[in-house]
């Protein structure tokens, strides 16, 4: 039998995972303390459903669950590929939010400020800081078309990151809508934007050229593929500048306030940057977006925006939302390059007995230290000093025996 | 769009998720006050170890994750149903768990004392406290082939239940191997037991009749149906008969011993009772099984037992095992029906603000009121005694005002 995880996944020894519930009790106790709920929705969801839920790439990336008995049967007489599933593990956290709001909301306060931790799948070619399963923590705001959503989201995220020791990070931050005004303004037709956007959001890695290229591949106006160009080749990138050649003037404010309020929550203890190129990968964001980077890390540790159409698919009546989630894993993968140490809870103690010990009684014992103490109780090795080196590399900080009353402290422990 | 979740699937409401989260975190407390420690592994498993896991009829309920690209097309062409998955979404969390040791022994203590909680799932007809995704609570102990191993995971998981605050209840516990051994002498070959075995387990569901003819169905030997159905017809189901009948002695005594070292760390707290009908389902079980049962609720609150034979499939080599796995969900569900309390935390206050408010004032206050309550920001509705209502409804206890130091107090609160 193999003994590997699959592809992509990964079994966390015990040191890892106390990292990985640490970081998760953190930052849920800030999302708690700000009056944030949390629920829980299921890993599957109706095939239809993802299919439409305008996830980008990500849509080719679902595992797909196989139909079972009679069902299967009749599929594999169709012979139609698409038949054979009729659901798949979620790619995001995002889409079970919006079916959950729309099936629960008469329940459900408004606005109706939400946290999900949970795993999600995407069945990426694995790579460093790429998995196939790995967890998110999202925060999300729904019913609330003001832009405090925004601020709120980026004040309690940035509390959380500053919570577990991160502080070296800009949260960058963009109105698509801002983008869009802008690439009406140089020709594109409004209803191809969001295809111009996705090549757009590139721009960082391969750069105005690449854009161009890609922009032409995907067939384009020459004419407003070289407006597009000529604007990057000048190289003024402002929140002013761009705005201005977006009709809508109300956005550049907006966006300008949300940058002004969370420059002065930050107090310097993190940055804000207004970013032109910044569109995020889903095709349902339709306001404002962020991204939070960290000079020591290449990549997005969060990420989030608006999307106010999403819950109306499910619902037939529009919902603002929008959400913000940490990337769990980048965030646990840079601490644990750091060496980071968790603030230390109660010493571990192992309790030694011998193979005669009346066992009641050493659990007994157990009990009583345990007040003091994590206690393991452990059976007594015939090379004691070999065992204290064991526990002692085990993270142990004392020994007790079953038999007398002795404490044994290891290393250099009290 | 649909908006309901998958058969057999839930989504969980805020107040459910906090009763959940309590849960799982006083069990996880009381299993690392014993030095358990916790590890994850992937939701989806090999499917070839999945068929081989020996996990009884969990194995039909499996859901197969449909293979992708190239290997899709050549399955599809190859028309075999088996061929379409090559991965599983895991029915337990013991198979992962023997995986994952023999992938990672090198790095883990012995005896290793491990906590799993996390999500499973079985494609089960859906009903009154069955889901085909739920929650499993497990802790086992690798590595120590004496029964202190099974002491001590009785004594962590009934101090888990009664902190939690459960104490009507019994462990059952038998051996299977008492039972085999007086199978074997009433005529039954040794390599069919584990079949006999699985009938014999639902005594108490289907009664000696049911039991007879399931097994007539198998086509069992008459002559050894018939001694069956005798013994059961004396009603004489004492550990000293039984065991009396199976060639072993050691392993009534050990049983005895492991009956008695709990009663006297319950110390009344619980019960634990010899069951000679108790099998469990799962076929991967060698020795010793035991479940919890609960007069206020039908069927098994926790279950778990010895599985010797598992860990060696995947590292060629035996290594001895025990599990106790909690019903989360059935707990939970009895806690709901009960309408069990959380102990309080800091009580929830929600801090109004009107539209022309500055928001980085608001929630520069919110952050200072955040050290003695849990604050929610929240726009100042017009109809402000409405309002009122409504917040205490969700469960606020005070009303705070961005623009002046007013605090209110709802309902009965202080």
């Amino acid at each position: 039998m193999k003994i590997n995880p699959l592809k992509g996944m990964k079994d966390y020894l015990p040191a890892e995972q106390k990292l990985r519930d640490y970081v998760q009790g953190r930052i849920l106790e800030t999302y708690r303390a700000s009056g944030f709920e949390r629920i829980s929705t299921p890993m599957l969801e109706d095939m239809e459903n993802l299919d439409k839920s305008e996830g980008g790439d990500n849509l080719n990336l679902i595992f797909k669950v196989l139909k079972r008995g009679d069902k299967l049967a009749s599929a594999l007489t169709a012979g139609n590929e698409k038949d054979l599933s009729d659901m798949g593990l979620r790619y995001d956290l995002t889409l079970p939010l919006s079916r959950y709001y729309a099936a629960n909301r008469d329940k459900l306060p408004t606005p109706f400020k939400v946290i999900q931790t949970d795993r999600v799948f995407r069945a990426e070619r694995p790579q460093k800081g790429r998995m196939r399963e790995f967890v998110q923590c999202d925060i999300d705001i729904l019913g609330d078309a003001s832009c405090n959503a925004e601020i709120e989201l980026i004040d309690v995220t940035a509390r959380a990151l500053l919570g577990i020791g991160f502080n070296d990070f800009t949260v960058n931050i963009n109105d698509r809508r801002i983008l869009r005004g802008m690439l009406t303004n140089m020709g594109f037709a409004a209803d191809t934007l969001d295809s111009v956007c996705i090549t757009f959001d590139k721009l960082d890695k391969i750069g105005t050229e690449g854009v161009a290229k890609e922009l032409t591949e995907k067939q384009f106006p020459e004419s407003a593929i070289a407006a597009l160009t000529d604007f990057l080749a000048k190289g003024e990138f402002s929140l002013e500048t761009i705005s201005g050649l977006c009709e809508d003037k109300t956005l550049g404010e907006n966006l300008q306030k949300v940058i002004s309020t969370v420059e002065s929550l930050a107090n310097g203890a993190y940055k804000i940057a207004y970013c032109p190129s910044l569109v995020r990968g889903q095709g349902y964001y339709t306001g404002m977006v962020f991204e939070v980077t960290c000079a020591s890390f290449s990549g997005a540790v969060a990420g989030g925006g608006r999307y106010d159409n999403m819950i109306g698919k499910f619902l037939g009546q529009q919902v603002p939302a929008v959400g913000f989630s940490i990337g769990f894993e980048r965030i646990c993968g840079i601490l644990m390059e750091q060496n980071f140490q968790i603030p230390a809870d109660k010493k571990k103690l192992a309790l030694l007995y011998l193979p005669e010990a009346d066992f009641a009684q050493v659990l007994q014992k157990a009990a009583l230290l345990r007040s003091s103490y994590t206690v393991s109780v452990l059976p007594q090795a015939k090379k004691l000093g070999k065992q204290f080196g064991t526990l002692e590399n085990q993270g142990f900080a004392a020994i007790a025996f079953a038999d007398n009353d002795e404490i044994k402290w290891l290393g250099a422990a009290e």
